[in-house]
């Protein structure tokens, strides 16, 4: 039996979902990793991480659901659960079932590393999920106006005297350490995936945590980043591709092999609505960036066919789980031995 | 293979769990079922059901957890989990996980019904959990000096005033129907077994909903009583042996065939301790009742050892799970065929 290739995946948020969902069918090939950022302070995963004082697991709950089973009722059940949401109920409503579950396993086996081991094992989970950090941290954000904010929600939901401001600085407060285990699956990674997803909140808060930028220097993976369909108001409006890959390699201290850009145009009308509220196409422009650009189709198509056999028209850009790890795969093949 | 018999634990609470926890471990020669009381008002389940507006479920969490495999790691983290309790945060303390569950299960399969058979698959249950109803309803007890109280918590909790009192008259507010698959075990039932558990407001309040008395009418079943060790006052209190049988008699209109009294005597520390609460041991006078006593050792020891290994003094007087049901066991094998 050839050995599996090692890839780690690294973000959190639905861009980390989607890959890691439609790399979760290669894994008869690739040994796969999920390295989750953990400083996520909003919704049901910040009020637990308030009155709980444990680490903020909802990014950690969405890698899981991402990489869980695929296969009888009793796994879409399982599933299904994990991302219930209770819309009732004084002080229940808006909290999130698998974050509940994640807490409470925490609390009886003694550790969230632990926890999120016993979740992954519950899920049938194909692959790791890893906390970037044991640490208890919050983002902090320096923009080009010098505003300072701390708190991944409050980044992620800018006044709109911020709309237009870029982070000059990232950090974390206070400064964390890399979790053992994310050293290990780094340093021993075949192939480190970066992106999709909010580059500053999802992607770059893995990097900023101490010990990150030295584990994939010494890492011999080769290094793919996904680069990012729309742009995020008060986070990245008016970055082009290369903005973004100059971006990561700032704070990665690494230059990414490949950076695959999806060139399907998007749907007029998405991007009109999308426009409405701030947010526009990352532009592929003709800057020289380091790294080999890998052209695809990787857009989730217009309409999708539900379990139910409704077919319903998306009404979000998004990347398609499937075509983007093919694509993975298929660069991958490429790659030099 | 020789047909299993069917056994019909009717209940609720922690006495049902007893004897549930006891008689899995002959799941090869039983198929057992338990029919729970859906009257539960207090605590996380009433709370659940005050915002959901659904069934109560903390007596069926409690049976299903009795009833789920004893094994490996998994399934005792399973049913840890069921059992949790959130100590904290604002509106979540006080909930038990595996009320959430449920809730959340509902919620996922449109049903209570088959929230609990999925429960039920997932916990691994060596037999059904089945509601007495499906119908929301609250127990009503009028009492000997007139005073009238509904819900199920405020009977278990009577006012100072109250705690001679005794219930004259049990009823449902509204009156509720049996549920089918309550009709049906009962009618297949070889056996019945009521008890032990607070006489009202655990055991009786199946009684009284409407169509259970026609089903076991019906029903070929032996009736096995397992009378409690102790009162309860403003409920129980005074009461012998061959009153609850009464009672239960008159609620049931049927005879128990076998009464099963525990005659070790009780430890002296512990009749002190519940005596200064009210509470006393259930009293064998030589009154006639209907039915054959089955005098036995059922009682608990008072030292337990923990999984920890660690030896714990009990402080509870408690019927013990393998002692009462190898003596259903050996009181069934007498039966005449």
């Amino acid at each position: 039996m050839p050995t599996l290739k090692n890839i780690v995946v690294v973000g959190g948020g639905t861009g980390t979902h989607t890959i890691l969902k439609g790399l979760k069918k290669f894994s008869d090939e690739y040994a796969i990793s999920a390295i989750v950022t953990m400083a996520d302070s909003g919704g049901s995963t910040g009020r637990l991480r308030d009155e709980f004082g444990q680490l903020p697991v909802g990014d950690v709950r969405m890698a899981l659901v991402a990489l869980a089973e695929d296969g009888d009722a009793h796994d879409e059940l399982l599933r299904e659960l994990f991302l219930y949401r209770f819309t009732r109920g004084e002080g229940l409503s808006g909290h999130n079932f698998g974050n509940l579950l994640l807490t409470a396993l925490t609390d009886i086996v003694g550790s969230e590393s632990e926890a999120i081991a016993t979740a992954a094992r519950l899920l049938r989970v194909a692959g790791r999920v890893i906390p970037v950090t044991q640490d208890n941290v919050h983002l902090k954000a320096v923009y080009t106006n010098g505003d300072c904010v701390v708190g991944e929600h409050t980044i992620d939901t800018p006044p709109p005297t911020r709309l237009n401001e870029h982070i000059a600085e990232l950090s974390l407060e206070p400064r964390a350490q890399l979790s053992e285990a994310a050293k290990t699956v780094l340093r021993e990674a075949d192939v480190i995936v970066f992106g999709p997803g909010d580059l500053y909140t999802s992607i770059l808060a893995n990097c900023v945590v101490r010990g990150f930028t030295d584990a994939i220097a010494e890492s011999p993976a080769t290094i793919i980043y996904v680069a990012n369909l729309m742009t995020r108001p008060g986070q990245t409006n008016g970055m082009t591709v290369a903005d973004h890959v100059r971006e990561l390699e700032r704070y990665s201290r690494r230059t990414a092999d490949y950076i695959m850009v999806n060139v399907t145009p998007l749907p007029a009308i998405l991007v009109e609505r999308y426009a409405a509220e701030g947010t526009y196409p990352v532009a592929l422009t003709s800057d020289v960036v380091n790294g080999e650009i890998r052209r695809g189709d990787f857009l989730a198509t217009e309409s999708i066919t539900t379990r139910a056999g409704d077919v319903v028209t998306r009404s979000l850009i998004r990347h398609d789980s499937d075509k983007v790890a093919q694509s993975i795969r298929a660069l991958i093949s490429d790659i030099p031995q």
